[in-house]
Protein backbone atom coordinates (compact mmCIF):
# COMPACT_ATOMS: atom_id res chain seq x y z
CA UNK A 1 0.00 0.00 0.00
CA UNK A 2 1.74 3.02 -1.27
CA UNK A 3 1.07 6.10 0.93
CA UNK A 4 1.89 9.75 -0.73
CA UNK A 5 2.19 12.59 0.90
CA UNK A 6 2.22 16.33 -0.90
CA UNK A 7 4.92 18.38 -0.17
CA UNK A 8 5.06 22.22 -1.15
CA UNK A 9 6.62 25.36 -0.72
CA UNK A 10 5.19 27.16 2.85
CA UNK A 11 3.62 24.05 4.00
CA UNK A 12 2.73 23.20 7.86
CA UNK A 13 4.84 20.00 8.75
CA UNK A 14 2.64 18.62 11.46
CA UNK A 15 -0.15 18.06 9.15
CA UNK A 16 2.15 15.63 7.08
CA UNK A 17 4.16 14.28 10.21
CA UNK A 18 1.82 13.79 12.17
CA UNK A 19 -0.25 11.04 10.21
CA UNK A 20 3.08 10.15 8.87
CA UNK A 21 4.29 8.29 11.79
CA UNK A 22 1.12 6.19 11.98
CA UNK A 23 0.48 5.43 8.80
CA UNK A 24 4.11 4.33 8.40
CA UNK A 25 3.57 1.84 10.57
CA UNK A 26 1.07 -0.39 9.02
CA UNK A 27 1.23 -3.34 7.53
CA UNK A 28 3.22 -3.38 3.40
CA UNK A 29 2.82 0.85 4.06
CA UNK A 30 5.11 1.99 1.77
CA UNK A 31 5.46 5.66 2.20
CA UNK A 32 6.71 8.74 0.27
CA UNK A 33 6.98 12.68 -0.03
CA UNK A 34 5.85 13.62 -3.33
CA UNK A 35 6.57 16.87 -5.08
CA UNK A 36 6.99 18.37 -8.94
CA UNK A 37 10.60 16.91 -8.43
CA UNK A 38 12.55 15.04 -5.33
CA UNK A 39 14.47 17.28 -3.45
CA UNK A 40 14.62 20.09 -0.72
CA UNK A 41 10.93 21.89 0.45
CA UNK A 42 11.30 24.56 3.02
CA UNK A 43 8.10 24.77 5.02
CA UNK A 44 6.17 27.69 6.65
CA UNK A 45 8.66 28.60 9.38
CA UNK A 46 11.27 29.56 6.69
CA UNK A 47 13.60 27.07 9.17
CA UNK A 48 12.44 23.61 8.86
CA UNK A 49 13.05 21.68 5.68
CA UNK A 50 11.53 18.51 4.51
CA UNK A 51 12.45 16.30 1.06
CA UNK A 52 10.10 15.38 -1.23
CA UNK A 53 11.47 11.69 -2.09
CA UNK A 54 10.01 11.66 -5.32
CA UNK A 55 8.50 12.33 -7.86
CA UNK A 56 4.58 13.30 -8.49
CA UNK A 57 5.36 11.57 -12.55
CA UNK A 58 7.22 8.49 -10.35
CA UNK A 59 3.92 8.25 -8.17
CA UNK A 60 1.11 7.88 -10.59
CA UNK A 61 -0.67 5.24 -8.75
CA UNK A 62 -0.83 5.80 -5.15
CA UNK A 63 -3.23 4.35 -2.81
CA UNK A 64 -3.58 6.59 -0.17
CA UNK A 65 -3.02 10.65 -0.66
CA UNK A 66 -2.56 13.48 2.04
CA UNK A 67 -2.93 16.75 1.18
CA UNK A 68 -1.46 18.62 4.06
CA UNK A 69 -2.33 22.50 4.84
CA UNK A 70 0.27 25.71 5.55
CA UNK A 71 0.16 28.63 7.10
CA UNK A 72 2.09 30.34 3.81
CA UNK A 73 2.19 28.11 1.43
CA UNK A 74 -1.69 27.27 1.04
CA UNK A 75 -2.39 29.63 -1.49
CA UNK A 76 0.23 29.15 -3.51
CA UNK A 77 -0.37 24.58 -4.04
CA UNK A 78 -3.78 25.97 -4.65
CA UNK A 79 -2.28 27.85 -8.01
CA UNK A 80 0.68 25.05 -8.78
CA UNK A 81 -1.01 23.26 -11.80
CA UNK A 82 1.05 20.98 -11.52
CA UNK A 83 -0.07 19.52 -8.07
CA UNK A 84 -3.66 20.13 -9.20
CA UNK A 85 -3.20 17.90 -12.19
CA UNK A 86 -1.73 15.02 -10.51
CA UNK A 87 -4.11 15.20 -8.17
CA UNK A 88 -6.85 15.29 -10.07
CA UNK A 89 -5.30 12.29 -12.22
CA UNK A 90 -4.24 9.95 -9.45
CA UNK A 91 -7.46 10.73 -6.85
CA UNK A 92 -9.93 7.92 -8.99
CA UNK A 93 -7.83 5.84 -8.40
CA UNK A 94 -6.93 5.90 -4.59
CA UNK A 95 -8.32 3.79 -1.82
CA UNK A 96 -8.31 7.22 0.35
CA UNK A 97 -7.64 10.85 -0.65
CA UNK A 98 -7.18 12.92 2.54
CA UNK A 99 -6.35 16.43 3.65
CA UNK A 100 -5.52 18.47 6.66
CA UNK A 101 -5.99 21.52 7.73
CA UNK A 102 -5.91 23.76 4.61
CA UNK A 103 -5.04 21.38 2.75
CA UNK A 104 -8.72 20.75 1.91
CA UNK A 105 -8.60 23.90 -0.14
CA UNK A 106 -5.97 22.39 -2.13
CA UNK A 107 -8.43 19.59 -2.45
CA UNK A 108 -11.13 21.77 -3.47
CA UNK A 109 -8.89 23.75 -5.79
CA UNK A 110 -8.43 20.39 -7.55
CA UNK A 111 -11.99 20.06 -8.09
CA UNK A 112 -12.52 17.14 -5.71
CA UNK A 113 -14.96 18.71 -2.96
CA UNK A 114 -17.43 20.27 -5.08
CA UNK A 115 -20.66 19.38 -3.06
CA UNK A 116 -18.84 17.15 -1.15
CA UNK A 117 -18.94 17.71 3.26
CA UNK A 118 -15.88 18.53 4.06
CA UNK A 119 -13.99 20.22 7.30
CA UNK A 120 -10.57 22.36 7.12
CA UNK A 121 -9.19 24.62 9.86
CA UNK A 122 -11.69 26.51 11.45
CA UNK A 123 -10.60 30.26 10.30
CA UNK A 124 -10.86 28.73 6.79
CA UNK A 125 -14.17 27.06 6.98
CA UNK A 126 -15.82 30.28 5.48
CA UNK A 127 -13.05 30.01 1.88
CA UNK A 128 -13.49 26.00 1.88
CA UNK A 129 -17.70 26.86 1.46
CA UNK A 130 -16.99 29.76 -0.81
CA UNK A 131 -15.29 26.90 -3.10
CA UNK A 132 -18.40 24.80 -3.24
CA UNK A 133 -17.38 22.22 -0.71
CA UNK A 134 -20.14 21.89 2.16
CA UNK A 135 -18.33 23.04 5.55
CA UNK A 136 -18.74 20.85 8.94
CA UNK A 137 -17.68 23.44 11.24
CA UNK A 138 -17.65 21.34 14.40
CA UNK A 139 -16.12 18.28 13.03
CA UNK A 140 -12.65 17.06 13.52
CA UNK A 141 -12.86 14.12 10.55
CA UNK A 142 -15.31 14.35 7.65
CA UNK A 143 -15.60 11.29 5.88
CA UNK A 144 -17.47 11.75 2.44
CA UNK A 145 -17.30 8.60 0.06
CA UNK A 146 -13.46 7.63 0.08
CA UNK A 147 -12.88 11.52 0.86
CA UNK A 148 -11.91 12.43 4.24
CA UNK A 149 -10.70 15.72 5.81
CA UNK A 150 -9.20 16.41 9.02
CA UNK A 151 -9.46 19.55 10.80
CA UNK A 152 -6.74 22.03 11.70
CA UNK A 153 -3.08 20.81 11.70
CA UNK A 154 -2.88 18.14 14.98
CA UNK A 155 -6.41 16.69 13.69
CA UNK A 156 -4.18 14.56 11.42
CA UNK A 157 -3.04 12.51 13.88
CA UNK A 158 -6.79 11.49 14.87
CA UNK A 159 -7.20 11.24 10.95
CA UNK A 160 -4.66 8.99 10.26
CA UNK A 161 -5.98 6.30 13.81
CA UNK A 162 -9.22 6.37 11.81
CA UNK A 163 -8.03 5.25 8.61
CA UNK A 164 -5.48 2.87 10.10
CA UNK A 165 -8.65 0.90 11.98
CA UNK A 166 -10.57 1.23 8.38
CA UNK A 167 -8.12 -0.23 6.74
CA UNK A 168 -6.33 -3.09 9.08
CA UNK A 169 -9.20 -2.94 11.76
CA UNK A 170 -9.26 -2.24 15.04
CA UNK A 171 -6.06 -3.87 16.45
CA UNK A 172 -3.91 -2.34 14.41
CA UNK A 173 -5.17 0.97 14.94
CA UNK A 174 -4.76 0.55 18.63
CA UNK A 175 -1.12 -1.13 18.08
CA UNK A 176 -0.39 2.47 16.17
CA UNK A 177 -1.44 4.35 18.85
CA UNK A 178 0.17 2.81 21.52
CA UNK A 179 3.45 2.92 19.61
CA UNK A 180 3.51 6.36 19.52
CA UNK A 181 1.68 6.19 22.68
CA UNK A 182 -1.35 8.79 21.44
CA UNK A 183 -2.94 9.28 25.28
CA UNK A 184 -3.10 12.66 24.62
CA UNK A 185 -3.47 14.80 28.11
CA UNK A 186 -3.12 18.46 26.88
CA UNK A 187 -2.52 21.18 30.07
CA UNK A 188 -5.09 23.61 28.78
CA UNK A 189 -8.47 23.32 26.70
CA UNK A 190 -8.72 25.83 24.21
CA UNK A 191 -8.08 23.56 21.23
CA UNK A 192 -11.49 24.60 19.55
CA UNK A 193 -13.15 27.65 18.68
CA UNK A 194 -16.09 26.55 20.59
CA UNK A 195 -13.79 26.18 23.90
CA UNK A 196 -13.21 29.90 23.68
CA UNK A 197 -14.87 33.46 23.84
CA UNK A 198 -15.73 35.16 20.50
CA UNK A 199 -13.13 37.89 21.73
CA UNK A 200 -9.95 35.80 21.76
CA UNK A 201 -11.09 33.79 18.95
CA UNK A 202 -11.47 37.00 17.11
CA UNK A 203 -7.86 37.94 17.99
CA UNK A 204 -6.36 34.38 17.15
CA UNK A 205 -7.47 35.33 13.36
CA UNK A 206 -5.93 38.30 13.78
CA UNK A 207 -3.20 37.31 14.86
CA UNK A 208 -2.86 34.06 12.55
CA UNK A 209 -3.48 36.03 9.33
CA UNK A 210 -1.26 39.00 10.26
CA UNK A 211 1.84 35.71 10.37
CA UNK A 212 0.74 34.26 7.32
CA UNK A 213 1.11 38.00 5.80
CA UNK A 214 4.48 38.80 7.11
CA UNK A 215 5.75 35.57 6.35
CA UNK A 216 4.32 35.05 3.47
CA UNK B 1 14.30 33.05 22.50
CA UNK B 2 16.41 30.61 21.29
CA UNK B 3 14.53 27.18 20.50
CA UNK B 4 17.35 24.21 19.51
CA UNK B 5 15.49 20.94 18.27
CA UNK B 6 18.25 18.21 18.32
CA UNK B 7 18.41 16.16 15.36
CA UNK B 8 20.56 12.95 14.11
CA UNK B 9 20.33 10.10 11.64
CA UNK B 10 17.19 7.49 12.76
CA UNK B 11 15.32 9.82 14.85
CA UNK B 12 11.50 9.82 14.92
CA UNK B 13 10.53 12.74 13.09
CA UNK B 14 7.34 13.67 15.63
CA UNK B 15 9.16 13.81 18.61
CA UNK B 16 10.35 17.45 17.28
CA UNK B 17 7.85 18.32 14.99
CA UNK B 18 5.16 17.81 17.50
CA UNK B 19 6.59 20.64 19.65
CA UNK B 20 8.48 22.40 17.30
CA UNK B 21 4.72 23.68 15.45
CA UNK B 22 3.95 24.47 18.61
CA UNK B 23 6.87 25.65 20.66
CA UNK B 24 7.59 28.43 17.16
CA UNK B 25 4.19 30.52 17.40
CA UNK B 26 5.79 31.96 21.01
CA UNK B 27 6.54 35.61 20.66
CA UNK B 28 10.09 36.15 19.54
CA UNK B 29 11.24 32.79 19.26
CA UNK B 30 13.69 31.21 16.89
CA UNK B 31 13.39 27.80 16.26
CA UNK B 32 16.43 25.71 14.60
CA UNK B 33 17.38 22.08 13.86
CA UNK B 34 20.77 21.37 15.39
CA UNK B 35 23.64 18.57 14.63
CA UNK B 36 27.13 18.43 14.09
CA UNK B 37 27.08 20.40 10.63
CA UNK B 38 24.20 21.68 9.11
CA UNK B 39 22.05 19.12 6.27
CA UNK B 40 20.65 16.30 5.68
CA UNK B 41 19.12 13.57 8.55
CA UNK B 42 17.47 10.40 7.24
CA UNK B 43 14.76 9.72 10.20
CA UNK B 44 14.15 6.13 11.06
CA UNK B 45 11.64 5.66 8.52
CA UNK B 46 14.46 5.83 6.25
CA UNK B 47 12.42 7.91 3.99
CA UNK B 48 11.79 10.91 5.75
CA UNK B 49 14.86 13.45 5.39
CA UNK B 50 14.90 16.69 7.55
CA UNK B 51 17.43 19.17 7.35
CA UNK B 52 19.74 20.29 10.98
CA UNK B 53 19.65 24.27 9.84
CA UNK B 54 22.60 25.22 12.17
CA UNK B 55 25.64 23.04 13.66
CA UNK B 56 26.35 22.71 17.63
CA UNK B 57 29.48 24.98 17.56
CA UNK B 58 26.61 28.37 15.77
CA UNK B 59 24.05 27.12 18.77
CA UNK B 60 26.61 27.38 22.21
CA UNK B 61 23.52 28.96 24.52
CA UNK B 62 20.08 28.06 23.77
CA UNK B 63 17.36 28.94 25.91
CA UNK B 64 15.46 25.98 25.06
CA UNK B 65 16.84 22.43 23.97
CA UNK B 66 14.49 19.77 22.57
CA UNK B 67 16.12 16.32 22.41
CA UNK B 68 13.83 13.75 20.27
CA UNK B 69 13.57 9.95 20.46
CA UNK B 70 14.20 7.26 17.63
CA UNK B 71 13.21 3.74 17.13
CA UNK B 72 16.51 3.23 15.33
CA UNK B 73 18.70 6.04 16.07
CA UNK B 74 18.51 6.21 20.06
CA UNK B 75 21.25 4.14 20.83
CA UNK B 76 23.70 5.53 17.86
CA UNK B 77 23.00 9.64 19.53
CA UNK B 78 23.76 7.94 23.08
CA UNK B 79 26.99 7.30 21.68
CA UNK B 80 27.83 10.49 19.76
CA UNK B 81 30.33 12.14 21.92
CA UNK B 82 29.99 15.54 19.62
CA UNK B 83 26.32 15.62 20.65
CA UNK B 84 26.90 14.53 24.34
CA UNK B 85 29.35 17.23 24.85
CA UNK B 86 27.18 19.95 23.06
CA UNK B 87 23.92 18.71 25.29
CA UNK B 88 26.17 19.28 28.72
CA UNK B 89 27.98 22.43 27.70
CA UNK B 90 24.54 23.43 26.57
CA UNK B 91 22.64 22.65 29.42
CA UNK B 92 23.96 24.43 32.49
CA UNK B 93 22.83 27.99 30.94
CA UNK B 94 19.51 26.60 29.49
CA UNK B 95 16.41 27.70 30.64
CA UNK B 96 14.27 24.42 30.07
CA UNK B 97 16.14 21.39 28.69
CA UNK B 98 14.03 19.02 27.34
CA UNK B 99 13.25 15.54 26.25
CA UNK B 100 10.28 13.35 24.13
CA UNK B 101 10.03 9.84 23.93
CA UNK B 102 13.83 7.75 24.23
CA UNK B 103 15.22 10.78 24.14
CA UNK B 104 15.19 10.90 27.76
CA UNK B 105 17.73 8.18 27.44
CA UNK B 106 20.38 10.33 25.07
CA UNK B 107 20.09 12.97 28.16
CA UNK B 108 21.08 10.08 30.30
CA UNK B 109 23.53 9.18 28.56
CA UNK B 110 24.95 13.09 28.66
CA UNK B 111 25.02 12.50 32.76
CA UNK B 112 21.61 14.59 33.20
CA UNK B 113 19.44 12.58 34.55
CA UNK B 114 21.88 10.69 37.59
CA UNK B 115 18.97 10.67 40.33
CA UNK B 116 16.65 12.86 38.42
CA UNK B 117 12.84 11.69 38.22
CA UNK B 118 12.24 11.27 34.35
CA UNK B 119 9.43 9.52 31.72
CA UNK B 120 10.22 7.80 28.30
CA UNK B 121 8.60 5.78 26.17
CA UNK B 122 6.72 3.02 27.54
CA UNK B 123 8.75 0.78 26.35
CA UNK B 124 11.96 2.72 27.57
CA UNK B 125 11.10 2.66 31.08
CA UNK B 126 13.44 0.43 32.44
CA UNK B 127 16.37 1.43 30.61
CA UNK B 128 16.02 4.60 32.16
CA UNK B 129 15.70 3.48 35.02
CA UNK B 130 19.06 1.10 34.50
CA UNK B 131 20.75 4.67 33.52
CA UNK B 132 20.81 6.29 36.88
CA UNK B 133 17.47 8.16 36.23
CA UNK B 134 14.14 7.75 38.15
CA UNK B 135 11.32 6.53 36.43
CA UNK B 136 7.78 8.12 36.44
CA UNK B 137 6.19 5.18 34.30
CA UNK B 138 2.60 6.57 34.48
CA UNK B 139 3.43 10.46 34.19
CA UNK B 140 2.71 12.12 30.63
CA UNK B 141 5.04 14.94 31.73
CA UNK B 142 7.67 14.95 34.30
CA UNK B 143 9.07 18.64 35.40
CA UNK B 144 12.56 17.70 37.66
CA UNK B 145 14.01 21.36 38.30
CA UNK B 146 14.83 22.28 34.46
CA UNK B 147 14.48 19.46 33.21
CA UNK B 148 11.49 18.36 31.62
CA UNK B 149 10.87 14.74 30.26
CA UNK B 150 8.01 13.81 27.99
CA UNK B 151 6.49 10.37 27.54
CA UNK B 152 6.44 8.42 23.39
CA UNK B 153 6.40 10.38 20.56
CA UNK B 154 2.94 12.57 20.39
CA UNK B 155 3.21 13.27 24.54
CA UNK B 156 5.88 16.21 22.75
CA UNK B 157 3.02 17.83 21.69
CA UNK B 158 1.61 18.03 25.62
CA UNK B 159 5.19 19.31 26.89
CA UNK B 160 5.55 21.84 24.41
CA UNK B 161 1.93 23.65 25.22
CA UNK B 162 2.95 23.37 29.08
CA UNK B 163 6.42 24.98 28.02
CA UNK B 164 4.54 27.53 26.46
CA UNK B 165 2.32 28.35 29.67
CA UNK B 166 5.64 28.35 31.35
CA UNK B 167 7.36 30.82 29.61
CA UNK B 168 3.97 33.00 28.62
CA UNK B 169 1.24 32.16 30.60
CA UNK B 170 -1.81 30.49 29.79
CA UNK B 171 -3.48 33.06 27.48
CA UNK B 172 -0.19 32.67 25.11
CA UNK B 173 -0.75 28.71 26.00
CA UNK B 174 -4.25 28.67 25.00
CA UNK B 175 -3.86 30.57 21.64
CA UNK B 176 -1.07 28.50 20.41
CA UNK B 177 -3.37 25.56 20.96
CA UNK B 178 -6.27 27.19 18.96
CA UNK B 179 -3.26 27.72 16.10
CA UNK B 180 -3.03 24.12 15.48
CA UNK B 181 -6.73 22.73 16.50
CA UNK B 182 -5.77 20.73 19.35
CA UNK B 183 -8.08 19.20 20.57
CA UNK B 184 -7.71 15.87 20.88
CA UNK B 185 -10.39 13.36 19.34
CA UNK B 186 -8.76 9.72 19.03
CA UNK B 187 -10.71 7.09 17.84
CA UNK B 188 -9.22 4.45 19.87
CA UNK B 189 -8.45 4.41 23.57
CA UNK B 190 -5.28 2.26 23.49
CA UNK B 191 -2.20 5.15 23.83
CA UNK B 192 -1.19 4.36 27.16
CA UNK B 193 0.13 0.84 28.47
CA UNK B 194 -2.51 0.82 31.18
CA UNK B 195 -5.12 0.76 28.55
CA UNK B 196 -4.52 -2.30 26.89
CA UNK B 197 -4.13 -6.24 28.12
CA UNK B 198 -0.85 -7.87 29.16
CA UNK B 199 -0.87 -9.54 25.99
CA UNK B 200 -1.71 -6.77 23.62
CA UNK B 201 1.02 -5.12 25.52
CA UNK B 202 3.56 -7.47 24.97
CA UNK B 203 2.70 -7.80 21.66
CA UNK B 204 3.27 -4.51 20.73
CA UNK B 205 6.60 -4.08 22.53
CA UNK B 206 7.31 -7.62 20.15
CA UNK B 207 7.04 -5.85 17.18
CA UNK B 208 8.42 -2.59 18.16
CA UNK B 209 11.76 -3.84 18.70
CA UNK B 210 11.25 -6.35 15.86
CA UNK B 211 11.06 -3.65 13.58
CA UNK B 212 13.80 -1.53 15.43
CA UNK B 213 15.85 -3.85 14.82
CA UNK B 214 14.96 -4.76 10.96
CA UNK B 215 15.80 -1.17 10.44
CA UNK B 216 18.62 -0.58 12.24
Amino acid sequence: MQIAFVVYPGMTALDAIGPYELLRSMPDAEVRFVAAEPGPIVTDSGVLILHASHSFDETPTPDIVLVPGGSTGTVGAMNDQKLLDWLRAAHPATTCTTSVCSGALILAAAGLLKDVPATTHWVCQDVLGSMGAIPQRDKRIVVSGKIATAAGVSAGIDLALWLIGEIHGREQAELSQLVIEYDPRPPYDAGHPSKVTPEFLASAKTRMLAQAQAAG
